[in-house]
């Protein structure tokens, strides 16, 4: 990589202190990162009550700030929550460590013997929002993966932040790991967050939790390499031999389970064949529950009391109760849609064609790609990950849920014994 | 993925047809793409006149702007060197297709089908210098991994780069493939690199080639993905335990064999207690080869004819005769340095010490590093790729030699009958 660029900048002490603690880290055992682990969990359920102060403080500047209801609800920390946290914790000290695994392997023909490993990263930035669980949650992942991390969360999570990280801190330390494997950077305000995106040679990559401008703040002003997450308007495809019940079961599901999530649908297009037969049935479950059909013409001249959809609609990632809806005719608009208008994270298709099914699978350019089932399957735990650092849905080093392993790089080991090059 | 944000502009119909010949690319046959290369090599071996009469014209305009030897070199074709892309397009035709490769499946306990498979990025780009050979082989090895490729080559290959371009998309439309699969925005010139590397949602992965300084620009200025490519403060560092004539011999291959290029040796670094031992020697031998050492004043007291080192020797890519030498007083000495001037490209140690060995392996933080061998083995062809695509010095995506299989991403397929979450 090209030598670091960082002039004497505010952040210099922070991210030489992660460099310096993930080379400890990239040697330290297994064993002795999951004591690290099952000490923040200690630490987690025996301070509850400082957890639930800090909080408090912020939920109080929260509402004094205008936050909105779903930002408090993120923001909010119980004992049920502490309490889910450590367990969160404890299942990543119980995931296998990737550090070491060796992926390929050779013996050239010159005896010298060739491997590759997995190594961490070195040192990860994380810029998200405020979510005090992506604090313990990103520290024990990059603990587990032999990386240090340097958190810049929500300046509406500050006091919760601060308190977790100081906590994660001391148990690191209690076995004899170094406290700068994990760092908040929150003191240093925006500001530090600009630096640490332009923070080239100290930081080996940088992945942005939380909403779609955030993430296009990061990925435009950022200079280190990025993983971008998350952001996601899904699609479902309801092609002409759709089979009416998976296809009513599958969009509910899809809409309706847990609207708030990036694999949730949020846009439905029928073929035009099959919309009369198993749009109403569809449009009438999700009216049920409470959505809101954003249509275009056709569709509202099936469904009346579906609301008009503006050029808007098409592209928007609602996260909340609304869906939108347009009859298209053929697979290949219903492929020329998606691929104008999705994120690239999860598209499904509802057919009986095995050639449709084929051709959505090959030419939907996405994540994660579906055939009769829900898009809510697009998930870490789900794909048996165990647990999930964030949805990629750029297509470089990692792309779709991302557990453990892509949190680390490789390393080109050879073992000669005086070989030279011919 | 963002959702593309470039503004009309002068690329956005290349990249728009960039984008549906990707389309077209990613499920073309292997025979296809096959075929395809034989075309290109036939017309390779068929256009020598067309392509030498272009050529010239580059190097008298070179010559005329004062080129370097070296770069005019690098410029220059002749009958050999046309015949030896034909055959280098040939060796791509003989390699696996990484498309459809299945990486990793499983059947969920919902009976969900889950598997995740290689495909092309879609739309690569190359930004290089006056190098022709990159043209070819670039154009090979995207359609052979089923992506489009556009090109922007250095000015001083203008001439030379249209004709080959021209001649490969011949090629490739006369197997019935998109011409646009391969396109050149050489005509747009320096404006058209700019915005080639703002191209975020139109291109999917930028990849630099050439001087440290052109990667350098690309990786500030870009905001779609890039892999960095080849800079290389490559470092040896003779242990207190090296083998003489092992020190001698690959010390003397990883400076002098191709000194041009970023795997061979910039510094040498000797522990103090094998100074007295093994440097003279080593010395000696980088002398007859007519090497200039720039030395530290513990080296100069040992070995008088060297010249004095500056600061910036111990960060300087020389690609030419010339070497850096230290000496430290350890093992942790020799690490440290390396950590703060080495490039991340290949670094090497001659010992006898296992435990020193491993420690060197474990801490030098570099896509390849070396036991006992010369620093030249980094290199796809040494590794069984077969073809390079450069050779990646960060740590996301790829590290080290990059063969056809990075040039994919992967795509997570789920095939299942009904199902939805709980």
């Amino acid at each position: 990589m090209l030598q670091p660029v960082l002039p004497d900048v505010q952040l210099t002490p922070t991210l030489e202190d992660a460099r310096r603690a993930s080379i400890d880290l990239a040697s330290a055992p297994t064993a002795l990162k999951n004591a690290a682990l099952g000490a923040i969990a200690d630490r987690l359920r025996g301070s509850v009550d400082t957890i639930l102060t800090a909080n408090r403080a912020d939920l109080a500047a929260g509402e004094k700030n205008g936050l909105t209801v779903g930002l408090l609800d993120r923001l909010a920390l119980d004992e049920a929550r502490v309490a889910a946290l450590a367990d969160a914790v404890m299942q990543i000290a119980l995931l296998t460590d990737p550090v070491g695994e060796v992926v390929r392997g050779s013996t050239m023909p010159n005896a010298i013997k060739l491997s590759q490993v997995r190594v961490p990263f070195g040192v990860i930035g994380v810029i998200y929002e405020a979510r005090p669980n992506v604090t313990v949650d990103l520290a024990a992942l990059a603990l587990k993966s032999g990386n240090a991390v340097v958190l810049r969360g929500g300046s509406a999570a500050e006091n919760t932040n601060r308190v977790l990280v100081a906590l994660v801190q001391d148990a690191i330390e209690s076995v004899g790991l170094p406290r700068a494997a994990v760092q908040t950077i929150d003191p240093f305000g925006r500001a530090g967050a600009t630096e640490l995106m332009k923070a080239r040679g100290h930081v080996d990559v940088l992945i942005p939790r939380g909403s779609a401008s955030l993430i296009r703040t990061v990925v435009t002003e950022a200079n280190v390499p990025v993983i971008e997450t998350g952001s996601g308007v899904v699609h479902i495809f309801l092609d002409e031999s759709a089979n009416e019940q998976w296809a009513i079961d599958i969009v509910h599901n899809s809409k309706v389970q847990r609207p708030s999530v990036c694999n949730a649908l949020e846009t439905l297009l029928v073929h035009r064949s099959a919309a009369a037969r198993v749009l109403p049935g569809v449009l009438d479950k999700l009216t049920e529950a409470g959505v809101t059909i954003h249509a275009d013409a056709r569709v509202r001249a099936l469904y009346p009391t579906a609301i008009a959809a503006t050029d808007e609609d098409w592209s928007t990632e609602y996260m909340s109760l609304d869906v939108s809806v347009a009859i298209v005719d053929s697979l290949d608009e219903a492929i020329t849609h998606i691929r104008q208008y999705s994120t690239g994270h999860t598209e499904s298709i509802i057919t009986n064609d095995l050639g449709n099914a084929e051709r959505f699978l090959n030419e939907v350019d996405s994540a994660s790609v579906v055939v009769n089932a829900s898009t809510r399957f697009t998930d870490g735990a789900e794909f048996g990950f165990g647990a999930e650092v964030g949805i990629s849905t750029q297509k470089l080093h990692a792309r779709g849920p991302m557990g453990l392993p892509e949190l680390t790089s490789t390393k080109w080991i050879l073992r000669g014994s005086g070989q030279v090059r011919a």
